[in-house]
C-alpha cells in the first residue's frame, strides 16, 4: 500500500521512561504515523520484548532494541527525550540516515551543541525546551507585551510545578523570562531575582521576579505578569497532561519530513516565525 | 510664563460623577494639564461653586458652570464621559474650538456615530470604549491569538465586575469577543454563546462563550480562556483602580494636541496599530 | 492465604465506560482491594471477555459478565457508576448479598432514592454526587464561611469543565450553592441566579449567581467566590485528573466493610461530620 | 443630644501618613463614630492645622496636635497604625483614659508585648497583624484545611504586593503559614521552606512552601494552596482597597466598648473565636 509507505516511520528512544512510553502510545496512535523502533540504553532489562507487552499492554510488534544504529537506519524521525550524551550519539547515526530528529532533551553544553550543529548539516534537527503549542506561543506574546508596556509595568514569572521538580525556576520560566528581557532590549542575567526572603528592599524598576511553587502532581503552570498602576496583564498557561510535549513532538516529525537540513525550534514547526 | 501655556488647557465634563471628579483630581495633579473647565449638566445645583470645593476639598480656582459653548471656547482638550446626547452636543462645539475631544461615553447610536464622524473633519476626537491600556492591549493579543490557535481551541471570555452592574457581557468582554470572532475571520454575532443555564448539548465548535460573574466593588476583569487537549492560555486583565480609565483618556489628550482632524483609538494612542 | 481474603473483592459495574475501565484498574493496582468482578450491560459485546483484554492491555483473569445475580454474589463492595434503573436493580442485589454498595450514580428520583433507603436497612449504602476529598471539603467550607460573613457579601459561583458536558451549572456547583444557602439559612432556589446576559438590574442582595466555562478538557474546577467591600475570599477545587472520583469511591468500598447498613455519604468516609 | 454622647469619640495617631488619613476619613464618614482628635509625632508641621485641610481637604474641626497626653485624655478609643515605640507610649496613656486602643502596629518586640500586656490590666486592647475580616476568616479556614487534609497534600502560601513592600513573606502570609503548621500540630519553623532557587531537590512531605510576587500597586493577595493526587484545594484572600484595615479597625474600636480590660484580637471582634 503505497499510501502507508508516505505515512514516516518513527524511532522512539529511552521508551521505559514515562516520557518515552507515552510517545509509543501516542505514535501508535495517531493514524499519520508508524512506529518503526524502540530503544532503550544499552543492556536494559526491556531489550527483547514487545514493546507494548512491556509497558503492560497488549503487544504491537515492535521489539524493544538497545541497538541504535540498525534501528535508526530503518527511520523517517527520531523522537528523542533522553540525556545529553545518549542525544548526541543518536544525533551522528540519524544524520547518516538523513531522517528528522526531534529533541525534547534538556541540559546540554556548548560542546553538544555544537555537535547537533553539525549534525544538522546532514539532516533536519528540531530542538525545544518545552515542544507545547501553548508554550511556545506564550513565549511569543510576552515578549511582545515586555516591549509594547515601559518600564513602569513590572514584570514577575510565577511557575508551579509536581512536587517531584528537583530545581526552580522551571526550564519554561526562564525562556520565559528571556523573552520578557529580549523585549525589553536587555539580558535577563541583568534583570533577574530569585526567590525573595527577608528584607529585599522596593523592588527595583526593571527587575523580573521568579517565584516557584511546588506539590501535588501539578503538570505545568506559567504565569507571566505585568504589573502597572491600577491595572495588571497576565498571560497565562495551564499544561494538564504531559501528552501535549509528546504531541507537540510528533507534530514535530511529521512536519520535518519535507524540510531541509538545518536547526529549527518549535516557532518554525507552529509557523510563527 | 511660556511653559505653562504650552501645558493643554482641559475642560472635563459631568464633573459631579465619579468619573468626572476622578478626571478633575488627576488634571489637576499631573504637571502635563491644566484644568480650564469644569462642565455639569444644565442647571445643576454645583453650578456657580469652586469645583475642588463641590467635590469636598480645598477650592482649586474653577468654577462649575453650565454653559458650555463658553467653557468649551478655552479648552485645547475636551474629556467627555457622559451621555451620547450630551456628547453629540459637546463635539460639535469643540469641533468650532478645533480642541480634542477625548470620548469615553458608551452607547452611541449610528446617527449619533455619524454626527461624531462630521464633527472629526475639523478637530481630532479620540474614542474608547475602555481606555485602559492593558484592555487595549489585551484586545490585540486575543485577536492574534485567536487567529494562531485552530478550532480545536475553545474560547471563552468570563468577566467580573462590581454589583452595581446592570448589564452583561460587559463592553470589554464584547469588545474582546469581537477581537477573537475577527481573529478567525468570522462575526462574533454568528459564534455568541451567552450565559449557560440547564441542558445546553455539547459545546459547538468554533463557538465562543460568555460569562459574567457580579459582586462586591470589583472594578473590571477579564479573562479570555483558549482551551485546548491538555492545556489552555488565559490572557488576563485586572483593572483595580477606576483612574485607569481617566488616566488613559488624559494621555490621550496630550498625545492629540499635535494630531489633525480625524477619528483615532487608543492603539492609536498607544503607538499598538 | 488468610491475608488476602481479608482484602475486600470489588465488583465494578459498568466497565466499559470510561469510568468503569479507571475503577477496574485503580482496584487492580490498589494492594488493598481485589477485583472479583466486572460487569456490563446485558448482551454487551465485552461479555465472555477478559477485562484486562477488552480494555486494550494485558489479561487479568477476570471475565466480563452480563449476570449480575451471579457476580454480586461474591462480592463484598459494588462500585457503580451507571444509571438510575441500574443502579436499582444492583442495589437489591447488593443487599441481598450484603455487600457495600458505592453509588456515583446521579440523576436519581425521588421514587429511586426510596428503594435505595429501603436497600439500605440490609447494608451500607454511601452514595455521593461527587467522591472527591477536595470537593467534599470544599462543600463544608462554603457552608461555615456563608454563615460568617453577612448578605453584603455577594456569593458567585463560577465553575469550568470540558467541552462535552451537557449541561449547566454542574452538579457540584449546585451542591456548592445548596451549601452556602444552607450557611445563610435560605433554600437555593430562592436564590439562584442563572447566567447572566444582556439587561439584568443591578445584582440582588443576597443572591447567589453562577456563571459555566466550557472548553477542551478540563476535568472540573469551582470557584466560590465571597465579594465584600474592598475584599474577596475565594474557595476553590480544581481537578486535573478523573482518578480522584474513582479513588474516593474505592476508599469508601473499603472505608465500609465494618460499617453496619445505613445511609452514608463522603462526609461520613473522610470523617467530616 | 444623648444620642451623640453615646458615639465613641476616636483619636487617630499618625494622621500625616497614608493609613492615619484614611482613618480620619472613615471615621468622619461614619456614623457611629466622632473624631476627637489627631496625632502626629513631635514636632510635626501639620501641629496647629486643621486634619482636614492639611490633608487637601475641607476643614473639619480637629486641630491635628503632637501632644498626646491631653488628646487621648478625651478619648473613647485611639486607633494606632505607626512604630512599636509610638505604640508603647500611647498605650499608657490609653489606658490612663480607660479607652479602647486598637493596634495595627507590627515588629513590636516581646518587652513590646509585655508592655502592652501590663496595660491591658486597665482597658481593652485589640491587637492583630491584619484587621481584614477576609483575611482573619482565611486564617482559620488555613487551620481547619490543614487539619483535615494528610501530610500527602502539600501546602504552599502564595502572596502578592505592591512594588514597595520591603520584606518577603508578607506578616499575613506568615500568619497563615503558622496556622498551617497548627493545624497539623508543628511549629512553623521546622516546615518552612523559603523561596526557591536552583537546585533545590524533590519537595519535603509536610513542607510549607512561601512565594512572592512583588510589583505594581497590588494591595495584597493571598493564597493557600492544599495540592494532592489529582486536586488541589486553594483558599484566597484578596484585598484591592486599603480601606479593609482601617474599617477593621473602626468596627474593633466600636466593638471594644462595653468590653472589659485584657487582650483581644480579631476573631473576638468578629465573633469567630
Amino acid at each position: 500500500m503505497t499510501a502507508t509507505t508516505e505515512v514516516p516511520g518513527i524511532v522512539v528512544t529511552g521508551v521505559s521512561g514515562r516520557m518515552g512510553q507515552m510517545l509509543v502510545r501516542l505514535v501508535l496512535e495517531n493514524p499519520e504515523t508508524r512506529l518503526v523502533g524502540a530503544l532503550v540504553r544499552e543492556g536494559h532489562d526491556w531489550v527483547g520484548r514487545d514493546v507494548g507487552e512491556a509497558m503492560g499492554g497488549a503487544p504491537v510488534g515492535v521489539i524493544v532494541s538497545d541497538d541504535a544504529v540498525s534501528v535508526i537506519a530503518k527511520a523517517q524521525a527520531v523522537i528523542d527525550f533522553t540525556t545529553p550524551n545518549a542525544t548526541v550519539a543518536y544525533a551522528e547515526l540519524t544524520a547518516q540516515a538523513r531522517a528528522v530528529h526531534v529533541i525534547g532533551t534538556t541540559g546540554l553544553d556548548q560542546a553538544q551543541l555544537d555537535y547537533l550543529n553539525a549534525a544538522a548539516r546532514h539532516a533536519p534537527i528540531i530542538r525545544a525546551g518545552n515542544m507545547s503549542l501553548g508554550v511556545n506561543l506564550l513565549v511569543g506574546l510576552t515578549r511582545k507585551v515586555a516591549a509594547a508596556l515601559g518600564e513602569d509595568w513590572d514584570i514577575e514569572i510565577v511557575e508551579a510545578h509536581h512536587r517531584h521538580k528537583v530545581d526552580a525556576p522551571s526550564g519554561t520560566a526562564l525562556m520565559l523570562g528571556e523573552a520578557a528581557a529580549e523585549g525589553r532590549g536587555k539580558a535577563l542575567a541583568d534583570l533577574r531575582v530569585p526567590g525573595r526572603e527577608g528584607i529585599t528592599g522596593a523592588r527595583e524598576a526593571g527587575s523580573i521576579g521568579f517565584a516557584a511553587i511546588r506539590g501535588g502532581d501539578v503538570v505545568g503552570e506559567h504565569d507571566v505578569i505585568f504589573a502597572g498602576a491600577g491595572e495588571r496583564v497576565v498571560l497565562r498557561h495551564l499544561a494538564t497532561d504531559r501528552a501535549i510535549f509528546a504531541r507537540g513532538a510528533i507534530r514535530a516529525a511529521i512536519w520535518g519530513q519535507d524540510k531541509g537540513p538545518g536547526e529549527y525550534d518549535m516557532d518554525d514547526v507552529l509557523g510563527l516565525n
